[in-house]
């Protein structure tokens, strides 16, 4: 057993400033999400593995933290897969849950589960953990918060455009500059493999998705290397080498279509979804049509976006999302899904960077009563008691050490006042509440004005 | 694998009423700690596993879930203990990290980690997911939220009196009616085993946390079965049996003590205690001085507490917790802690049998737009957005089905109030607002006075 008393690798604590920012930002989120009338919902951490697995790709799949199974159920162990080397079929012979690896998978089974109770068309939001085995790297982490919304119900280009202005209003009240958001469609995808005569879009999607960072020439080499005939490659790169408006290239790519003979209906799709949302009075985002947009995860059949960071921060898209068939219930049109995903933590460095965050957080200020002995406190107590009440937040130091000590505490904490009541002070009946960061005091007479006192300085 | 397709043993989704209801719970929590000026801090879900063993005790190490290793890990599989039925050995073969078994545990991990940045006395509270692998059954489960306080600091009585007025105040603002706090010393079991003549505590602990569910007889006659002598167990027994006020009991155990040539400070600290926490004006809670509790976990190692369950209702205590003196750092007395934990889901449940949850949650309305089909939308967008951007919850019917089932959809959701903006409504500029609930129509003129009239309603 590893000896590291840390935290594990990819994980991370949250505290103090760094908790309050981030608490700031999902209060937007869901105030967001709340205001497009979604509903939130939660679901276990942990999923059965038979719910989870063949829906991501085998990639994906391998990236699962599994729970490892306890008791008499070990003795399930599959040694033959161990001594075959076949490692995957060995970890699944000690596991039957695994950790959530997104919240889409989570939604489909929830809804499957619950249906006679559910209310189509679902809206629904959902702010959770996720986990991921990736290796960790900047940026990436093994734990993160996801923030997904999604609606349920029938394929229907109205629940794609409000998903995207939900895109845009959070991103508005966050301040946020201009960004691109890259809208393609699966089918589109499908119907270039076609006339690329490969057998589906598996094998030029995740090479595709690389092309922010690998650029066009890398996602050819790469493909080339697969074994994919130049001829097909030259297509491919004709396509992705197409330049202009959003209309100009729908112009292009119907008529290449339609020169192979295959339906235009994909891209007719992108044509609607791009005039509607136009009609949506978009604020930061500026929607943008590639077809070298492919998204990983592997259940998406229709329209997908992404949204990028902003000019000059290179840290990858900060969300998308995408619409899903068969996810829910493959035979069911009335179970199609759209939703779209907010990364947490990449919004939360953009914010940084930019300086977006407010510079106050919370108007509430925070008091010290200084500890001049046990005898003291019980002269204290019911006011403490009152400001409590009153979400004014105190406390009293425990001990009575000294002074400078207390002052010290009050300090690196970031107390605003310090309040002190001695017996010199409860003699004289004469009270001090000291401003930490000014240095002045405030004098008041009778103890009973001091939640008046207090109050006026909240 | 098995083809289970719900959530799995003793794991819940939330989502509606309930899920409003629990984040009300949790807003009453989180203000109070805040009120006492305690921090908020989030730890990873998952810890190394030579952070989590061997502070719980044996038993609660075997109900952590274990995160099975991937890849090349695996390889490290210990056979042999398979082959010798040693399934904890093989187990931990397998794995190098667990989930969260309770929310101290990290606390102290986390303290060790960041000890130069944090200002003691630490205090601190956590509302996060724990698991145990415990076998489900009514009202406890394998997934469920921990609520604590912390104060990591010097051994200081006063601690232990904030966080009890903690207990308090978060009872006082659930309306709770009085509940008993049953407070022991882990101190006073170890001079009460001396006398019995026994080893060391964890001989009667265990026997004496069940004595709410079995009795004083039960046990007794399960100490018996374990082995310890009638003599013993007749000492235990009358001072089991012991009575009266919680002055009255003291005075009996110094009593007591000092016959055996023991030293009473555990005795005093409790009656120090008592008389302290007396002064502080406690509300809902009622202390008892009570020898039966024991607290199961390991590491604590003085003043332990309990909240019991409002009379007639059967569900164990609601919350508990103590004083640590070697959990963050043995060697250390400024890091000596003293916490309590609330129990969530038990709250929820007294709050749901009490009554005890406001009829009301959220004051603002819900409204759905009507869909008179896609022509018509760019007339109501604007307005749709300027609400949202207000925080008022809207949405549109995403397709212009049947009016009869758009208006199924918006009852069966529960929206307060439909827009009617059809080609009828624009074409004479008057417009309705249905109130759903009464089954009154409001109507106005003008769409730009549609802010107006709906504001008006929330």
């Amino acid at each position: 057993m590893s000896q590291n008393l840390n935290t594990p690798k990819g994980t991370r604590d949250f505290y103090s400033l760094e908790l309050v920012k981030r608490n700031y930002l999902l209060k937007v989120l869901k105030q967001t999400f709340n205001s497009f009338n979604f509903e939130e919902i939660q679901t276990p951490s942990f999923e059965n593995l038979s719910v989870l697995t063949g829906n991501y790709g085998e990639d994906e799949d391998s990236l699962m933290f599994k729970i490892l199974s306890s008791g008499e159920k070990l003795r399930k162990a599959d040694l033959d897969s161990l001594k075959d080397n076949n490692l995957s079929k060995f970890a699944n012979s000690l596991s039957d849950k695994a950790l959530r690896y997104d919240l889409t998978v989570p939604l489909s089974r929830f809804i499957r589960q619950n249906l006679n109770k559910i209310n189509l068309p679902f809206r629904r939001f959902q702010t959770q953990l996720v986990w991921r085995a990736d290796r960790p790297q900047k940026g990436r982490f093994r734990e993160f918060l996801q923030c997904d919304i999604d609606i349920i119900g029938e394929n229907n280009i109205m629940n794609e455009v409000e998903c995207i202005k939900l895109y845009d209003s959070v991103l508005t009240r966050l301040n946020f500059p201009k960004v691109f958001i890259r809208v393609n469609n699966r089918e589109i995808l499908d119907g270039i493999s076609k006339i690329m005569k490969l057998d589906s879009l598996d094998v030029i999607g995740p090479s595709l998705d690389k092309s922010d960072k690998i650029g066009i020439d890398g996602v050819i080499n790469e493909l080339k290397l697969k074994g994919v005939s130049d001829e097909s490659l030259k297509i491919l790169k004709s396509f992705l080498e197409i330049n202009g408006s959003n209309h100009d290239k729908i112009s292009l790519f119907k008529k290449e279509f339609l020169k192979n003979k295959l339906s235009i209906e994909s891209i007719e799709r992108i044509e609607f979804f791009l005039d509607l949302i136009d009609k949506f009075d978009l604020n930061c985002l500026d929607p943008k049509f590639d077809i070298s947009l492919a998204r990983g995860l592997g259940y998406y059949t229709g329209l997908i976006v992404e949204v990028s960071s902003p000019e000059n921060i290179n840290i990858g898209s900060i969300g998308g999302g995408g619409r899903y068939d068969n996810l829910v219930q493959g035979n069911d049109p009335n179970l199609s899904g759209f939703g779209i995903s907010f990364g947490f933590d990449r919004l939360y460095t953009i914010l940084e960077d930019l300086n977006l965050f407010p510079n106050k957080f919370n108007s509430s200020k925070t008091f010290l009563f200084l500890n001049f002995g046990i005898d003291i406190i019980p002269n204290i107590i019911d006011h403490v008691n009152k400001l409590r009440e009153n979400n004014i937040a105190c406390e009293i130091y425990p001990s009575d050490k000294k002074i400078k000590k207390q002052l010290d505490y009050a300090n690196q904490k970031g107390i605003d006042y310090v309040v002190i009541i001695g017996k010199e002070e409860l003699e004289s009946n004469k009270f001090k509440i000291k401003d930490m960061a000014k240095g002045e005091e405030i004098v008041f007479e009778d103890l009973n004005n001091i939640f008046k006192e207090i109050n006026s300085l909240n």
